[in-house]
């Protein structure tokens, strides 16, 4: 299955965190097995905190969009719909809270696995784990607002 | 005053959010007159959610590298030594909370403040509010957790 934000309406393709039509931008890609978003993204070495860790803003930065892609993937599928089908689902972020468990370190893949938390007709909770190399140093939630049609 | 990352260690001046040695990053510059912070950025075009409006990740970046400088500037200030001296004060972000209000207009400057919301001897709880165009459309918390020097 193609990644969520390849099926996201051309409007919300310029996200900086996740647009892949934005080519300064993180353009992060959100797998949805059903259950759990997964994604992976190596940050490059100007994603830096200090030397060797990774920046913690980037790391909220992953939670959000993917947080927000997991979500709207798991509305669809609540409504029984294909992703992308109409109408449209689209999400905003209302909340972000990111606790940052250890240093992340710089160099390597991230993966984050996200899995929805609460679910309501308007508003979706989403939980996120960050880990690298094996161990989670990131734990997040994003609430996603849903937009009016 | 010189602004507060520019008194930071070399070793914490690599941040992609306040590091005044990262080319690449967002070099955002704190003002600290004993009570608030205060930091003006205007994002880049390419920090844009979708057209016309501020990515909520970058905003979590602005909350985040603006609430930790305050957090050090006040805890300084606790102490009641000068920004800077030894042994030198660092900090990192235990949790980041940002509250999305509205959308922020992209193509202007974002004003941000900040204040200390509560101090203990190893952490900091920043309180911070972020407008534009005269409007608030988020409000964040940072705990700042003090290093062992």
């Amino acid at each position: 299955m193609s990644y969520i934000q390849s099926l996201y309406p051309p409007e919300h393709t310029h996200c900086f965190g996740c647009g892949p039509a934005n080519p300064a931008g993180l353009q992060i890609q959100t797998h949805w097995d059903g259950e759990v978003g997964t994604c992976r993204y190596t940050p490059g070495p100007e994603y830096m905190a200090y030397p060797g860790v990774v920046y913690g803003g980037l790391i909220a930065c992953l939670i959000d969009c993917h947080g927000i892609a997991t979500a709207i993937a798991a509305a669809y599928q609540a409504e029984d719909r294909p992703m992308g089908s109409e109408p449209r689902i689209n999400m905003v972020t209302g909340n972000l809270n990111v606790t940052y468990q250890a240093s992340t370190p710089l160099g390597g893949e991230l993966l984050l696995r996200a899995w929805v938390h609460e679910m309501a007709p308007k508003k979706v909770l989403v939980s996120c784990e960050l880990s690298a190399e094996g161990e989670m140093t990131a734990v997040g939630q994003v609430l996603g607002v849903r937009l009016t049609p």
